[in-house]
C-alpha cells in the first residue's frame, strides 16, 4: 500500500485541469485509423503558410552547436528585439512560448491571498496559472462575448496583482481600441500589473487596435507578451517574450529557467524577425482565409464572433459537439471551446485556400447529414 | 515615481538568485574582444563530440511542421523510452531539461512549511527550486564531498516532502554504489519522494553505480531525473524526463507547461536514443579525456577529487578566481565553483583531446607565471 501523492501535492495542484491543446494529427490518425495526409488541422492557429526558408537556414547554421547549451542570456534575440522595439535589452524576458511568460508572471507575483483578473472566455493559461499559484481567479463577465474593461477595472481590489487582457482575445477574437486601452491603464492602479497578451497582434496591424509597446514608458506596471509562434510561423519551436519596465523584467528572468528558450529556437527567431516578407504574406494569407471563411460560412447560414486573429469562433448551437465529431471523423480537426464556456461554438483556424476549401465543403455535408 | 515590483514580488523571489551557467564561448569573445575560434569552452559538461549524425537527420525530417505547435503528449518520444526501459508510457514525465523536471517536482509538492533535503555541493538548482517555491533548503553537509547518505536521512522530518539525491553528482563528480542506494531507498519514509538525479549516469554505466529505473517497481516514491543534454549531446535543445510511479507522472504532468518540450527537441531524442553508436563513443571519448587530464593534472602536481561524471573538480587552493581570470583571457572557459562552496577548485569537463591538451598546456603557463 503506497502513498497517494496527488494528497500529498500541493492543494491547488489536486485542483488543477491541465491545458487541453488542439488534438494532433497524428493523434487523430491513431485513434479513428485514418492517414496523417488526409487529415487538416485547423484547431490550434498555426501558420498555414509553412516554415519560412529565411528561418530553415538560421536553423541549418546552428545545428553544429547543437551539443552546447543555448545562451542562457539569449543576447542576440533580445539585441534584435530592442532595435526591432527601439527598446533596451533590459525590457525583454524570452520565454518558452509566451505560456511560459504568463507562468512567469504568476510564479513572481501570485500567491495564495492574492487574485488575478482577467475575463470570461479569455486564455484558458491565465485560470491555469494563477490557480497553480494558489491565487484567487476573478473572472469578469464577458460583453458581447469581448473584454469588458470597466467591469474588470470594477472587480481590482487590495489583493489584486495581476490583470490579464487580451488583444485580439483567444478564443473569440474580439477586440478593444486605442481609447478604451488608454482610459483601462489611466485607471489601474500602479501596483497593480497588466499583461496585456498581444499574441495575435501581428494580424491586425493597420487596423485601430493599440500597439501595448507605445504604452510601455508611460506605464511601469505594463507588460506586454508577444509570440513567435502565430504570425512569425514557429509554434513548434516555442519562443515568447515579455516587454516591461526594467524592474519588471529583472523579476520575471529571475524565476525563468535559465535555459528556458532552446538554440534553435533563439537562431530561428532572430531570422524570422528580420523576415518582413513572410510576415506579410501571413497577414495576406490570413486576410484572404478570413474573406473565404466568413463568405462560406454566411452561405451556410451561419453566425460568427467577427475577430482580428487567424481563427473565428462559429455558432452551432447546441449541436456543436456532435459536428465536432463528424468532423473528425471526416478528418477535420477544429477546436471545441466548450471548455471556455462556449459549448455552443466551435474556434476554427484560418487555413491555406485547400484547407478552408476542405473545411466548408465537409462542414456542408455534415450540417446537411445533421438537419 | 513607480512602484517596486520586485518588492511586491513573493517574498521567495525578492531572496532568490538566479542560476549562473557557463559562460558561453560569445560572450567571453565579446567582453575581451577575442575571436570565437580561438576560445575552448570547457565549462558546462557539455559533448565534446558534436552532433550525432542521426539526430540531424531527425531534425531535417522535422522542419517542415516547424509552424505546428509540438505534440503536448510527446508520444513517439514516450514510446521510444518505455520500450527502451521496459516501462510504460504512463511512468513518463518529458522536461524542457532536468532542470525542468526538477522544478515541476518542487512546484508539485514544495510550499511554505516543507522542506527539501539535498547535500552539501550538489546541484544549484536543487535549492533555486526548493527556494522559489517558498520551502526550507535542508542542505546536508558532504563526507568526502560526497552525500552522506545517512546524514541526509537523519535530516529527514516531518515537513520533508522531496529529497534531492545525484549520482554522479555534479560538480563534484562524486557517487554512490547499489547497496548505499538501497539502504537509503529502504530507510526513506515512504511519503518523501526521492528524486534521484541521474544526469550523468551514461558516462558511469557499467561501473559499480545503481541504475536508478532498476528500483521504480519497488519504490513508489522514487523519481528517477535523466537527460539527453550530456552524454546524447542535446545540450542545446533542452530535454530531459522524469521516470517515477504513474500516479507520480500524473502530478508532474499537471503542473508541466502543455507544450515544455519543443518539436525538433522531441524528433532528436527519438533518433539520439536510438544511436547507440554516438552513446558508445560518448563514453569512449570521455574515459580517454578523462584519463588525459588526469595524467596531465598529475604532471602539474594537482589534486582533484576522482570523478564518475564527464567533469573533473581540480583544487587550485586559493588561486582559483585568479587562475580562472587568467584562463578565460587565454580563452580557455572552465567553471568557478565558488558558488557551490568550493572557492578553491575549478571544475572542467572532459572536452576533445584537442581542447584537453590545449587546457592542459594553457594551465601550465598561467601556473609557471602564477608561481
Amino acid at each position: 500500500m503506497s502513498c497517494d501523492f496527488l494528497q500529498l501535492a500541493r492543494t491547488p495542484v489536486q485542483q488543477l485541469s491541465p491545458y487541453v491543446p488542439g488534438k494532433p494529427v497524428e493523434e487523430l490518425a491513431r485513434e479513428l485509423d485514418l492517414n496523417p495526409a488526409d487529415i487538416i488541422k485547423l484547431a490550434s492557429n498555426e501558420n498555414p503558410l509553412g516554415p519560412s526558408p529565411k528561418v530553415l537556414e538560421a536553423i541549418e547554421k546552428a545545428l553544429p552547436e547543437l551539443t552546447r547549451y543555448p545562451d542562457g542570456n539569449g543576447f542576440a534575440l533580445k539585441q534584435a528585439l530592442a532595435a526591432h522595439y527601439g527598446l533596451d535589452m533590459a525590457q525583454i524576458t524570452l520565454g518558452n512560448g509566451s505560456n511560459d511568460v504568463l507562468e512567469l508572471v504568476a510564479k513572481a507575483w501570485l500567491e495564495p491571498g492574492h487574485n488575478a483578473v482577467f475575463s470570461q472566455y479569455a486564455f484558458a493559461v491565465y485560470p491555469i496559472a494563477t490557480l497553480a499559484a494558489g491565487a484567487e481567479c476573478r473572472e469578469v463577465p464577458a460583453k458581447d462575448h469581448g473584454h469588458d474593461l470597466d467591469a474588470m477595472l470594477a472587480a481590482i481590489d487590495a489583493d489584486t496583482r495581476v490583470v490579464f487582457i487580451a488583444n485580439p482575445n483567444n478564443p473569440t477574437g474580439t477586440w478593444f481600441d486605442i481609447s478604451a486601452l488608454e482610459a483601462f491603464l489611466d485607471a489601474v492602479p500602479e501596483q497593480v500589473l497588466v499583461v496585456l497578451d498581444e499574441a495575435y497582434i501581428e494580424y491586425a496591424s493597420g487596423s485601430e487596435l493599440p500597439n501595448g509597446v507605445k504604452y510601455l514608458s508611460r506605464y511601469p506596471n505594463l507588460i506586454v507578451s508577444r509570440t513567435f509562434s502565430k504570425a512569425y510561423g514557429l509554434a513548434a519551436l516555442r519562443v515568447g517574450y515579455a516587454l516591461s519596465s526594467p524592474r519588471v523584467a529583472e523579476v520575471l528572468n529571475r524565476v525563468r529557467q535559465p535555459f528556458n528558450v532552446n538554440s534553435l529556437a533563439l537562431a530561428a527567431a532572430c531570422a524570422a524577425l528580420e523576415d518582413e516578407d513572410y510576415l506579410f504574406r501571413s497577414r495576406l494569407a490570413n486576410d484572404q482565409g478570413m474573406e473565404q471563411l466568413e463568405t462560406g460560412l454566411e452561405a451556410l447560414g451561419l453566425e460568427w464572433i467577427a475577430s482580428k486573429g487567424n481563427f473565428i469562433a462559429v455558432r452551432f448551437g447546441p449541436d456543436a459537439a456532435a459536428i465536432n465529431q463528424a468532423l473528425l471523423e471526416k478528418g477535420v480537426i477544429v477546436r471545441p471551446v466548450a471548455g471556455y464556456g462556449m459549448p455552443e461554438y466551435l474556434r476554427v483556424s484560418i487555413g491555406t485556400h485547400e484547407e478552408n476549401a476542405r473545411f466548408l465543403g465537409v462542414l456542408k455535408q455534415v450540417l446537411v447529414n445533421d438537419a
